[in-house]
């Protein structure tokens, strides 16, 4: 029995330039074919990436060399192809969000569970190092009883107004991450969340009717209160700390620079360089982490984690904040 | 003139024997009289502290020695006691709250506006070195625009059932510190509040219907989100942190330990000692420099920082939170 | 019987000034008499401290108010005053150094073996909080067995040329707070010294045979190699670093600043203050606490730690330091 | 013309196993052979690595796929293999030492003369990010004129006393690596060095007459001191620090760890996990980078960092340190 996965990865967008070098890295995965419908952007990133470029799908589901594929599209097009993988019966790593709303992500799991292929969401923060350790510290009790988790992502620069626009607004799109994190590192989902945003950085986010700065508090069954802290501007870099707190004591993450000199002088002591740039520089290594998760996990058949459920509650519990938000109350997530 | 006050400390409990000692030591104050309305306690005080003991108000605002009058007595005796010195002329500094129910704060600033004295409210934390200087950094414009204020209160253990049931709930009890700190840091105060809490650490807190664990978010009207983060449990000792984020950058407060060692070995390393204890400890010189505001204020014949307004407005915010705790909505402040 | 001693100041140059504020802050000390042979210098100093001025000795030795004495004149003067004071068996805290020469501490220690008063010697690093915390874990066993100490002291800036020249060199003027810190945190005194030196910063101090850089060896007896680390020039501040490493770890002390803030900005993060300006900044605690060792030691009828002995091993060190970086070779201090 | 270099792995012990995996992770490196003068152990190797298994080195420089020798045999077989390499005219990466005598040391360098190919000598720790980045930070006159650097290299436990007799001695083996780079930081190399040493671990060690501790000092020609702190213990893992100090200020590098996590507990706070174990986990990513410089070079036709004449001023001045900690004096290291 080969260990080896081929792969076909679905998309040439930015996404695929992050997972196209992971597969490629990866000793359990072997990229045999990239998909556009349009072949001229398939072959371009072949001349990147290696494999073969092919614009029509059927092809690709019906090629004997993939064994998975990677949906790395835009965001509205996730579920069709869901769906054609899943009757193929082949097992999909689908870059998240599943979707943006939850009629269509339910239309996801309805395929998936007609077709019961192996299915992992890319919530790849899970798999970054650092919040793994985390939770393993909180899950083996480092802390005793979790009594509060906070999660702050301050992003370097509000978005070109075009992808706020298509984004789902703020919640949807960025939140979402904190939230699937922290819940995970709960182990259980908010019976209510309360949201609150503003805009203070680019009037035109504002204009959109979405926040480039929220704070969220998610009550969870346990009696745990969450704290998520969310800017789209940060002067120094990509802020991005974990807090988690019990009973018995405090673990943090922190935050990552390309130096890790301290610097003395006149003006400054003790003194870090400014943060990793953005999600592709913080995150590089959790991309290949979840690469490698999907792998180990159809190699030993069981379920890889971060599931389609976890995606659609992760939307259900981001939708509930941004409509505590606007409604200024605390709301109940439709699971 | 003279720039020695002579002082009337009211009082003889937890917080009078915080004040006597920090009289004594500020050149500019003289400890002239402890009163008791019971003299054995006003003798007890001043074998420790030195003075007169006297257990009659009347004799204390008569006495020509007493030039200022600091009221460390229980909450519900405030109001009575600013009534009675305001009436006497004489400058008041007042251990906070000024009361727990907005009715008879605003009979106090009534009798405060009818006998208009130099007033101040022990806001105390506004006058510790790192809050100040942090403080002083935003103001500065080091950070920019404010875009987000945090505040950090955890205690060490639950205090005592007892206490817990005349504190006014935990927003009015503790919260308020930190409303006060951020309002006076941020130069401006909440539209909105939403805060929600629960019991994890001591079950009779909860059958009171309080809670000793919240969150709370202040909604600014520059747009500026505000977290505070409050537990009357944790492991490590007092946790006492502010962070400002501005779209500039950030400045935070790092908490305090009695040594100051970094400590390697097999299971850690540039390991801290726990924080201090409590209040009494971390906050130890801000009453101190908070007496000292009060001196230099009278002396130089302007309003002292932290006024009675500030208070009420506290009280307000704390009040409005504490509802929206129990209502699950965003609430405005009855300013 | 009172716990109070009357005290006479000497001197009224630099380390008076200390001295004077902290006397007047102790409890336990009664500044009675400033003494300097010019009186407008000791009249100037009494109206900024109090006391009474004196210019004649025999009249404040034979003054009974005066219980013990603190002699913060030129060091040169110094051999001279301990044998007056010891002869009229007053108790003596005499700044460091005894002396810059062997021959003349043994003097010094020849009248105080006469006149068996109390004596202690300003080396106050040792009584600053964290150096003493460190010592008190060395102590405690926490670090194991010491292997290693290494001490860094660098100065903000070279001291006038005048300074230098009658200062009897870096070691003896400056290298030799670390060698008695380290001695004491150590409980043992080197066997063979080696340093070297260099002068990066002022041509003048080179020029004067002297050095501003130098790196100190130091072998105990146990086997534990001691570093001491010298610079008369620093942009950050005055640098003062202990690190004690044995077979069970390390602990270290930090720098000290004036503001706690942690800053963030484009440029840096996680940045610091620049370090406290000098001494007289960062040990400004430590002089008191050596006054009330002195203190407690008469009172409580012990020897105080910091010695005459201690004085003359450190000075006898930091005279086989000079040697060995002139000589370039190991030197056995002359005990 | 190709930039890939077809390389043949010289020897399969430790260091064999660890540049195999590098040698396969470079895109530009190919391992076409791995030679050993026993063939079970080549093809022991090649069954891990892959390439082919020769036991003829005439046959492994006569094979036209090898365009490159990297040479991880013990340490007292690198000369003859120098000469037998630089004879067939390929590069060759060589790990350290060279050889443990100046004479054999001048015997390769000969070759080296006599045959000039490309020659790198892995001084890996040159080529760590956090170490080439404060190198640059100091080149680029961050700290402005250097006065002094401190390098910390205190390992997790002594080696088997069998290492230990044919090592070279403490500093032939290890202070060389903390040499090499502060003479590759500093820009120049020390005009004289003095040394002390100890043995309090093993006392094995100390009865083969050398150290398990010491402290070394170098004076530059500038007039810079230079600090090396050696330990063949340490109870917190593997401490490797750099401090580069200037008149303009001071950088340094941290330590690294598996975990970043920061812990607070009743006991610690802001705890952090104990160190990366040893030099294969601290350094991992040092030798990848030393491949890559090696193969840089090669391709551009420019000399790779880390040269013979670097190796044997290393070594000159490790052997000048021994005689200095024997003979207690200064010793002029013999360039």
């Amino acid at each position: 029995m080969t260990q080896t996965l081929g792969v076909a990865l679905l998309g040439t967008g930015r996404m695929a330039h992050v997972y196209g070098p992971k597969i490629n890295a990866h000793p359990g995965l072997k990229l045999e074919v990239i998909y556009n419908p349009r072949m001229s952007s398939a072959q371009k990133a072949v001349a990147q990436y290696g494999g073969r470029p092919l614009d029509d799908l059927d092809i690709v589901l019906a090629d004997a060399s993939v064994d998975a594929v990677v949906i790395a599209t835009p965001t509205d097009t996730h579920l069709d192809y869901i769906e054609k993988v899943a009757q193929a019966g082949k097992p999909i790593y689908c870059e998240k969000p599943l979707d943006q709303t939850l009629e269509r992500v339910d239309q996801a799991m309805a395929a998936l569970h007609a077709h019961p292929v192996p299915f992992m969401l890319g919530f790849n923060r899970r798999f970054d190092p650092d919040n793994k350790a985390l939770r393993d510290a909180v899950q083996n009790g480092e802390i005793g009883q979790i009594n509060m988790l906070m999660s702050w992502s301050r992003e370097p620069a509000p978005p070109p107004i075009e992808y706020v626009r298509v984004s789902g607004g703020y919640f949807v799109d960025a939140t979402i991450h904190d939230i699937d994190l922290l819940c995970w590192i709960a182990g259980e989902r908010p019976v209510e969340v309360s949201a609150c945003g503003s805009c203070m950085f680019d009037p035109q986010i504002g204009a959109e009717g979405d926040f480039d700065l929220t704070m969220t508090t998610l009550k969870m069954p346990s009696g745990a209160l969450l704290h998520i802290n969310n800017s789209r501007a940060c002067a120094y870099g990509f802020d991005q700390r974990l807090e988690a707190f019990g009973d018995k004591g405090m673990v943090q993450t922190v935050n990552h620079r390309d130096d890790n000199l301290v610097r003395w002088d006149k003006q400054r002591t003790a003194a870090r360089e400014p943060l990793k740039h953005f999600f592709l520089e913080r995150y590089d290594q959790s991309f290949y982490q979840a690469l490698d998760e999907f792998h180990s996990a159809i190699i030993a058949g069981r379920a890889p984690s971060s599931s389609a459920q976890d995606g659609r509650a992760a939307l259900a519990i981001a939708l509930a904040c941004a409509r505590s938000a606007r409604e200024g109350r605390a709301i109940s997530p439709d699971y």
